[in-house]
This record gives C-alpha cells, structure tokens and sequence, in this order.
C-alpha cells in the first residue's frame, strides 16, 4: 500500500512538473493530408520551402520598370525622359529588355524585364506621347521592387513542425507548392465513468440515480483538443471491476481519463485501481486546487491515467490543466490557449495556498470586459452552460475584490 | 453602368450594414447529429430539457439527512441527539424515511429520505455508539440540500439556438438526456481565384506567373468559419470568363468569394463581371481600410459575393471583415471571436479616416503582453506564417506610439 499522500495536496504546477517528467515529446504518430484537410491540424514536420518566393523579381506598384541610374537627378522641372520599349503584364516573361534610356510600362507583380532593377511609381511620371516618358523623381536599385528569394528562400523553413496550421499557414504552403503535409494523430484517449448512480444518457435514471454527463463532455474536450477518444462506459463502483476495466480500456489506449471515485471517502476504489495498473502507479493524489482538489495522476507502463472528480465542472477544470497539455505535448505542440483579460466583476473569497478557478461570463460594461463570477452551488448543469471560461485567483491571495483585473482562460 | 460608387471610399462598418441588410438570418439549413459528433457546431434550435435536474433531492455534501426542526437549538453543549435510521449511497433510492428525531448517513450527491429537509455536515457530528448521532450544529431546511429541478427545470431552454457548442455544454445536453440535436448547416462557399498569373498549386509556375495562395487560404478559412466550401478554380483575366465562371458557380453555391481582380486598375472585370451577375448587384466598391481597399461586396438574387483583393494578406483580412460575419449570421450564430489585449510593440503610422489592420506577433515581455508589428513589405508569404493576428488602428487616428493599448484578433 502506498503512503496516504493525499493529506498533503500538491500544488498544481508542481504536479504538472511529477507527470510531465514521465510525458515523451511527441509527434508520436502522424498522417498525410491534402492541404485543404490540414486546417487545425498540428504540423507533424518542419515544412520546408522547394521554391524561392518569389520566384522572380517583381514590381510592388504599378508604374514603369527602369534603370535606377537613368532617373539620378529628375526633378519636375529636369524630368528623365525614357523610352517606353514595351509592356510586362502580370503572369508573363518580358519578351525584352531594358536598354539604356529605356523604360516598360509594368503592373503590381509583374515581372521585372532583364535590364531593369527599379520601377516608378506611375504617380511620378507623365506619358509625353511618340512612347517618351518623363519621370520626375530618382528612385534608388531596388525601389519598389522585391527581389527573387526575397520573401522565402527555397530551404528555409517555411512553417516549423507543432504550429496548428490556420488559413493563412496554408495559403503560404500552396504558395510554395506544398500541397500535401504531415500532421500529428492525436493520442487515442480511454474516458470512462466511474459510479453506481450512472445511467446511460440515453437511459430514463431511476430515483437516485443521474445521467452519465462527464462521458461526454470529456470525449468532447479531448476531441477538441486533438485526441482520438474512446469510450469507455460506465463501471460499478467496485475495486475489482474497476481495474478490470481500466486494464482493458488502457490496452486500447494511450492515455485513459476516469471521472468519479476519486474523492476522499469510504468508498475510494479508484486510487488503488490506478496504482494496480502499472509502475510507475500513482504521483500525485490531491492538488491545491478548487475545484478538484481529488484528482489522481498517475503513469502506468509510459501511458498518462487522469482520475478526475466526479463534478461535472471539477472535471472538465482539470482535464483542461493536465490532460489537455498532455494530449498536446503527445501530439508536440501547445495547447491551444485561448484567454482574455478582464475585471472581476464581483467580489471572490479564496484560500491562501490553493488555485481558484471561478467560473465567469464575460460581458461589456462602461466600455470595458468584465468576468461576472457564475455562482454554481445548485447549478451544476445550468452552471456549465453559463460560464464563458474561468478567471484563476492565485494561490497567495486571500481572494480578489470586484474589479481586480483577471486572465480569464475561455472554453 | 453603375455610378462609379469605389471613388469615394465606404467606412467598413457602414460597408457592413449595407451588406447586412440584404442577408437573411439563419440558420438556413440543419441537420441532426449524436451529441459526440456536435462539438463546435451550431445549435439550430433552443435545446429544451425534458427533465428536472436533479430529478430528486440530493445531498451537497457528506453527512447526515435530517429533519432541521430536531436540530434547532444544537450546540456543541447541548447536541441533538438523533437515532440513525440507516443509510443512503449514492445510486440508492432510499427504501426507508426519517421519523421525528431519526437521522440517516448520506454520501454527497445522494438522494434525501423522505420526511428529511436537510442534511448536516459530517463535520459538525459525532458517532456516540449505539446507533446515536450527536449533531452539534443546528441546519436550516433546506441546507446542503439542492431540491429538485432546482438546477434546471423540465422546460426550460437549456442551451440557446445559436450556441457553438463546447465540451461543457455536450456535458449539460447529456445530463438532460438529450442525444442527439439539430445543428446549422454552413453555407456552401464557392472559392475563385482570378488573374493570368496564376497556376495551380501543383504546377511548377513558369517565369512571372505564381502559385494560387489565396483558393488554399480561403477554402481552409470558409471550412473554419463552419461554411461548406467549394473550390471553383482560377479564372483567366476575361471579363466574359470570369462572368460566366462566377455565374456556374453561384447556381451551386449560397455565397460567392473571389480574389483578384479587384484592384482599381486597367484590367479591372471582376466589378462589372460581379454587378451582371443579379439583383441589387455591388453594393460596396472601395473601402476605407488597409490592407484591403479595393474590396467589392455584392448581392446577387440574395446570394451575397465576396470580391477580394488579390494580395494574401488583404483577402483573408477582408474574408474575416466581411464574409465571416456573413456566414455566421446565414448558420444564425456570430462569428467566434479570438482577441486578446496587449501593448503595441513599436510605433505605427496610419491615416486619419481609414482603419489599418497590422499584422502582429504576441510576444511576453516584462510582464505584460506586447503586439509586435511583422512588416511585411516584401514578405507576402514568411508574413501570413510570422502573423499572430492583426492589430486594429482606429480610423479617427493618425497612427498608434509604442505601448498603446490595442485589441488584437487572432488568426
């Protein structure tokens, strides 16, 4: 039997730090896609560039494609006249070149004709007729023009393995002719429940019992946070069915995440169900946290074992501080924070020494964002819908007064 | 031929109710799905709770279910003395009730007795031994207790029509036995690039012409957005051709955004070829913001066109301007808005009456969040990589000094 080491609760970053130390930086697995199905995705790869962008030097305004030297010295009153030896429109390769005193009419990311190393900007020229052109301003080698390889070189690396590709990641691979990337799986994460009061949801729950809520809110985080989640169902309360079954669930998995049966009373299964199932057991029993002060995290044979609190909202808190980081280090990337500042919009009571995470609604007020704290007593259910994120008071306060400024972490 | 409305430039928030007020409030289309696969979705209907929750009287902690009126008067001197009529755990329902001055053990979240109203802490008792439990605190009726559908009424709307629905909210659906929903369908999005320098993505482009950045982009930000995208090509600089592209595409599509084209130039067909296309026809040419100007937003038989400019960077700033909220408000939700606060990073210069968008890189530094400016003169492509989201320069300013205070929207 293990020292009781619940009686002493961890203080959350300490017990990220117990479990991370046993975590392998991923990408552990990976896929290939097509471009147009990697948005979200984690990129598994640093995407190198095959091309220079751009591929050829190009002019950034519309104008006339010049000698730089040709233009030293124009003034309105002493405009450099030039010949107009043609035109360079966008898509095509001059079928000329520059001579000396000669100038071609070009548009916004057309082509630079061979000869030429600076472009006019249209603004600053007048077309005299009989193809003379009197350009009244000097522009420097290189004005108004980005060069071959300018913007990436072929080589470089244009997006760096764990970015969560956006819209405009992709566009950049299709500029470069990137059109198929390796991204991360996610890990396939076991959710179970834990309780004899549990029914199916689609079940009618007999007096006493209650609907199986956390099966699905936590396959629903751990999708959104990238995982392939499993479910894993419903067991009794009971040591032996318990192990059993997170034996089994975890053979299937990489990482399992049991809610209920974690708390400190007479019938803890969970505990000892987690420490059966491989070294090395459990690291941490107890974190200085509210709520969630029962959660269990453990390590079994490589493999991450979250034991969550049965509370609908005590549980999803911790599955976003520790399985969700540990998905996406799986995975080798960050999570995906998504937070605002805001004043507290009431006032909060906390201990010193223990993490509060209240559950707020952000609203607009004399023109700033507040966190209106969603008091939860009775409101378990109703609770979880109302709540925009939650604001951490931390841990060496004696709770926040109402405006006291706040990160609000959003769901 | 329409006035030549893109002389004078539109201010983007009147460009948007003039588009608005042609687009029908959704959500137009839905579909029913099992709540494991409605994450991030779009509730197209209230979810109303056909249950109580709780669907008894529970206990909101450890302790003992009691009558409070035999506990009036208790203290730590004088306790109550109540008889220990048995047990409730959870999942029971209790086979028994309290009689006057009876008490009975109940674990949190078990179902009260009947003939209890109240539960004491476990706390504030003591086991005397046969069968006698010492209370040494008087309760209230009702104390520690939740009552039944005092969370959540049968009736009631759980979560609103409109709702993205996030982990927590499938969580409060499966309590309430709700399993499957009905979600907003996007709209179908057709995508088109137009210009003769573009090749396809999977071509090696020839001297002057480059790869279609923006249909990868575009597609990738319609499918995040929750639209249906359709990618419709590139189209030669024609105006026939492209007119007769946009229309074949429109017949199969709810929305239309095209790139390129739209720049006030020699080769501009994309204005002519969007007002042909129906009823009211362009509404918007030119608009008072940077990137972006050369925007045209269009109504055609009550499909709203999206033309975009060419540059990377500006199409999917003006995607997320325009066709963004446009999406949202067709699936009947707002847009999901990413923004964080942070301090500008360096000086940026702006002109009064138009609104600058900056591409900004979040950075920690001494404490506070800064938005890094990413110039982007030549870097078109290493630029969209480098950006975190853009910064907002109010029309009313003439650029922003270093460490002013701007709202940035993440990418």
């Amino acid at each position: 039997m293990a020292l009781p080491l619940f009686l002493s609760l961890t203080p959350p970053a300490e017990a990220w730090r117990m479990l991370e130390a046993h975590l392998v930086e991923g990408p552990r697995e990976a896929e290939t896609v097509g471009l147009l199905e990697a948005c979200g995705r984690v990129l598994a790869e640093d995407a190198i560039s095959p091309a220079d962008l751009p591929g050829f030097e190009r002019s950034t305004v519309d104008g006339f494609a010049v000698r730089a030297v040709d233009t030293f010295g124009a003034t309105d009153a002493l405009p450099a006249l030039l010949a107009l030896a043609g035109e360079v429109r966008m898509g095509e390769e001059p079928g000329f070149g520059l001579g000396t005193g000669e100038c071609a009419r070009i548009a916004t990311g057309a082509m630079l004709p061979p000869g030429a190393d600076a472009v006019v900007m249209v603004e600053t020229t007048e077309h005299l007729g009989g193809g003379l052109i009197a350009v009244a301003r000097p522009v420097a080698p290189g004005e108004n023009v980005v060069g071959r390889a300018e913007d990436v070189a072929g080589g470089d690396v244009l997006v760096r393995r764990g970015a969560r590709l956006r819209p405009q990641d992709i566009g950049a691979l299709a500029a470069a002719g990137i059109f198929r990337v390796r991204v991360a799986l996610g890990p396939r994460v076991a959710v179970m429940s834990t309780g004899d009061e549990l029914v199916e949801v689609s079940d009618s729950p007999a007096p006493g019992k209650v609907r199986d809520t956390n099966s699905f809110s936590l396959y629903a985080a751990a999708l959104a946070a990238g995982a392939r989640p499993i479910a894993a169902g419903i067991v009794k309360d009971d040591c032996e069915a318990v192990a059993s079954a997170m034996r089994e669930a975890l053979s299937r998995a990489d990482m399992l995440v049991v809610s209920g049966g974690s708390s400190i009373g007479t019938r803890d299964f969970a505990r000892d169900a987690i420490d059966s199932l491989g070294k090395p057991g459990v690291l941490v029993h107890g974190v200085a946290v509210r709520p969630g002060k029962p959660t269990i995290l453990a390590v079994a044979g490589g493999k991450p074992v979250f034991g969550l609190p049965g509370h609908p909202v005590s549980c999803l808190t911790i599955f976003r501080l520790f399985a969700e980081p540990a998905i996406a280090r799986w995975m080798g990337t960050a999570p995906a924070r998504r937070e605002v500042d805001a004043h507290l919009g009431a006032n909060v009571a906390s201990v010193a020494g223990r993490e509060d995470y209240i559950g707020v609604r952000i609203a607009a007020r004399d023109g700033a964002r507040w966190a209106d704290p969603v008091f939860t007593r009775s409101a378990l259910i109703s609770g979880l819908v109302a709540a925009d994120g939650v604001a951490k008071i931390p841990a060496e306060v004696e709770g926040l007064e109402k405006g006291a400024p706040v990160t609000v972490a959003l769901f």
